[in-house]
């Protein structure tokens, strides 16, 4: 850290930092220029946390170097994280599809969605029985029964799944059914919920809070972390901005940095972050091209009658269309399509 | 609400809208443009809401007329609501200033800070024992035993206490303490707390979320509100911008438009928008300017050791500068100062 | 400047920065931390940046600790400033008043305008001959027909004059007739258009570019300094944010702040941020409060049929109450309400 | 556009805006509803904009449906537009590839950076003689020195030159040796300088202001048309956020939401929205994914020595990389790498 004195900071002053430093623990260097007076401290910046520097008289400014989140660092962390849900690896040289509908609504229509899903390469169905609403007025997703019908299209079609808590207190029961909880864009820094997550045992995939710094997003990964839980997955899906023409603006230069500052891996969500259909297609293949980790689209067999985000579900006529950009795009950058593991039971039995 | 068709859109698809509107309840009347077709729609929001009708084939847009928030809406609700907090008004003719420290610390800090509040005219105390922190790494509250000391200087100082609660599960708990329960910026959307919040017989201060629109605020009022709890209290706290030179921007003209839009009784936070002690007065001066309930900030005996936000607390000499301006300006506008009930144990006892 | 150092940058990295920085007329000092080095920078700010520390083997980042602008800046001169325009003060211990019609139309409705802005208590007249549209097929103002206007309902009721310029080209003919002239929000970062109005002899009024930071805006205030001219006044209309409810997000902190880094007075516009005529009194009010050394308001004495932004337009039964407003809050906050000079033509001989 | 009218307004009302649409030439239809009424409006919009109907009594709100550019909109304009700069295409089935030096400092900096430009596959070449600064102590640029520098290096390497013009004043001197005249972000709403390159007859490439809607960019590039000058190119460069972890937020749906909104071409500048080295080539990728019409990057022989923007610059080793991401991906989206015509004289002869 470096402290930066006022102008009008007397001797005093300075003596006075020097000494609350090295009472904390670390060490102080003092530089004396024309106008100003700068301070660098030697030390962990967690021993200068509670000093409230910028406070103390005197002082101008207090500047940060090193990175506040230590164990999702990059720093200490060389190698790229690869996070393993339920036999499907995310990170690393693979390219990771997830798929699914905004909500679970019925068992017909998970099914229906997660046969797309893996029509278009999926390896891990994505889908909600806890749905985060604006309004008090709209769907709220079916809570336990959903999360069943998703255990059962995972029976069926092999594929592990990944599903949203939206409470602490619903953590144990979502984690019994869930091969990966998702932490949505609202929660990113409901702590409480970060905590439980990273206690529950499974894989947790971090939604980037809509007007998240990428640096909070990581705070929030290292409150997850912090529990002793590292299989954490980043996903950029769109941040808030003046921009009205989409949903959100996906900062789709989130993902290198993210992978620059971060070892976990970094995918995108480009069914939220642009809130449109013909969209859905240019956003995936931006993020395969910027060198995201995944891809986690909504599909539907009948958006038009969805109870949620129907309008950037895709549709039939998408899926092979996103298969071949997933496909033919991993190839030529140098990554492997993850594959899902075989279903314990059938989907044709259930005669779809 | 109006759906403005495609303008490719076929006969057929209009009809087809046309009866599925009738089908849900509602009325729809067609107008024929010379390159569009749009169709008014007349009925309850909440019977179009499920029928997703942007997805519809040659519908081009819809565009929603009615606020989508009913119970907080002003619309059917002429008069301002006061909320009273264990007889202390907020909200009508009345100017509330709120006071106290970011976070509870020991008694000693609490109960002088309240004092302090108290000597700016204060009537209610606020004071943190659950803290959402950013960082895993900075001091997180008391819990419990914050709850008791903010308690115990009601006791002594006669002054309702307002407390954050960041965890649906804490909600019984905390709401057996407090007078008045705080939801933060960071968990305007945590529904689950919101809802049970809106259970737990005690009025709610609703702080704005820092990227949340208007509209996105006043839903999450609602969510409240639809549990029979209309003891609400808006407050306007500093959206995030571009602009880094405060720490967030304060949306002075949330007030005049929440007030227009709602009943409910709208106040400003200037400490934790300005994020410096020297913007708390003028931003203070500008809340009650702009036609404000109340003002809530941040004041600490010793700013330089406290473990939360210490830069931005008002200290000794403040004080009466503040007290001066909130009498002064509340006068000028009409408003009455609302004051703290006496207390049931005296401070002086204690020795302070 | 300070120069955070890589984890691994090496001795020979450190020591050629630290010859660059002496061959540049600089001194360095080195900080060896545990992690990083750190180098103090002592000098003039300009002399390093041409060097482009930044893009040097080694370097990290580059942190700057004195204030990029010289001439607007607080820190040589300790004083606030007061702009004279045609005998009437702006800064200071005067509150000032400046109104008018956005657009000048008609000779009448000028006229009929600027008797308005007089009621109201305004000492400076407004209104735009040249006025920027986001659309071509909008009204693009009077040029210089709306110019010969203004300058006879100058004589007439004795206001000087504020008008906006729009293009380098025009600033020689739009001096010939304003007392100030005005660089609006697209405008800020026209660099010709400020080096030319830096060059023409008049006051200047200096709105924030909609998106510009503080910084920025100092910055381009510093453009109009360097051609010699002081008499700048800076003018915060709002800013652009995701919140859709008002026009822009009128950053009411941006006031004390730049106060505080700069000796130039700054005044509010109410009527740009908010976009509605009823936030235009409570947007006033909350810029008294804060300490604004001005208001800048659009009246009309017909809004219905304005040419431009006729919905954020006092009208008749407002002016009293703006009026009121800013005497009583000017007088609270102990500032003298600054006044226009007589008239060289009275305006009652047209008639009005 | 449709009329929503307030609860409260009275059919007197109602027949106003009746009459006032029929007088302008448009056709008015009414709704009743429950509690509002809406009135659609038939005609072009144009018709409307005069008439301020948002501030007439009894008037809630005003909705617009058609775009208000028509010159540049798709909706007239079915196939895509591709332009030409002496000889170099840009859209339509084509990527094209421009680089260069963010600013012309010497014949031999500027002809090294096309030659490197080249070699990236680059068939037209950037480079600025006139740069508009943040801070007036920064390089301004050349002037017309600059503009025979990148002439002389056009007539070396064969290259077409983009080059920017920051002032309506200079715009034909630019024009007479620039094949494509360049608007920067600061001055997308320089209304002057769009006329005056409008009236050029030379193609323009228009950046997005930085925190330009995509409707107001649109409404920008339509005042260049209405002067007859449909050869524009769009292009994004990144918008202004809470995000301060790159330089600028590239919005990366820009793209197709531009392209489905104009049949303008639009191209990425990853350079810029990046501000850093080691994200032009992710961000290339994605903008090549994402589907744009062409890339423009910065290069420099020694970025450690530019007069400006050197830590963006792509250097010697980072050429073949981002020649053979352009190449493969190009091929595989089914697009066509444009390339520059034969120089007039060959750069081998200047001995480089």
């Amino acid at each position: 850290m470096v402290i930066v004195m006022a102008p009008d900071a007397t001797p005093a002053h300075i003596e006075h930092l020097v000494d609350l430093v090295t009472a904390a623990g670390g060490e102080a260097y003092v530089t004396r220029g024309v106008s100003r007076t700068i301070i660098g401290l030697v030390g962990d910046v967690r021993q200068f946390e509670t000093l409230d520097l910028r406070a103390m008289p005197g002082v101008s400014d207090v500047l940060r170097i090193s990175a506040p989140y230590k164990l999702v660092s990059r720093e200490n962390h060389d190698s790229r994280s690869v996070v393993n849900v339920r036999g499907v690896p995310i990170g690393g040289e693979h390219m990771t599809l997830i798929a699914g509908p905004c909500a679970v609504e019925t068992p017909d229509q998970t099914l229906e969605a997660a046969l797309m899903a893996k029509a278009a390469g999926a390896a891990l169905l994505r889908g909600g029985a806890y749905k985060p609403r604006t309004s008090p007025y709209a769907f709220q997703g079916l809570g336990e029964a959903g999360l069943k019908i998703l255990a059962d299209v995972r029976d069926q079609t092999g594929l592990p799944i990944v599903t949203e808590v939206v409470d602490a207190g619903d953590v144990e029961l979502v984690a019994s059914y869930a091969d990966m909880l998702q932490i949505g864009t609202r929660n990113m820094q409901n702590f409480a919920l970060l905590q439980a997550a990273g206690d529950a045992g499974k894989p947790v995939l971090l939604k980037r809070g809509m007007s998240a710094t990428i640096e909070e997003w990581l705070m929030a990964a290292e409150y997850i972390a912090q529990r002793g839980n590292l299989d954490i997955v980043l996903c950029e899906r769109g941040i808030r901005t003046f921009e009205k023409a989409t949903r959100n603006t996906l900062d789709i230069a989130a993902v290198p940095v993210a992978q620059n500052l971060s070892h976990l891996p970094v995918i995108v969500d480009p069914s939220h972050s642009g809130g449109k259909r013909d969209l859905v297609l240019p956003l995936s293949r931006a993020a395969i091209g910027v060198g995201a980790d995944g891809v986690i689209v909504d599909v539907h067999p009948t958006p038009e009658t969805a109870l949620c985000d129907g309008p950037q579900a895709l549709v039939g006529d998408d899926i092979q269309e996103l298969a071949d950009a997933v496909s033919s795009m991993s190839k030529l950058l140098g990554r492997t399509l993850a594959t899902a593991p075989e279903p314990e039971r059938a989907a044709q039995t259930v005669g779809v």
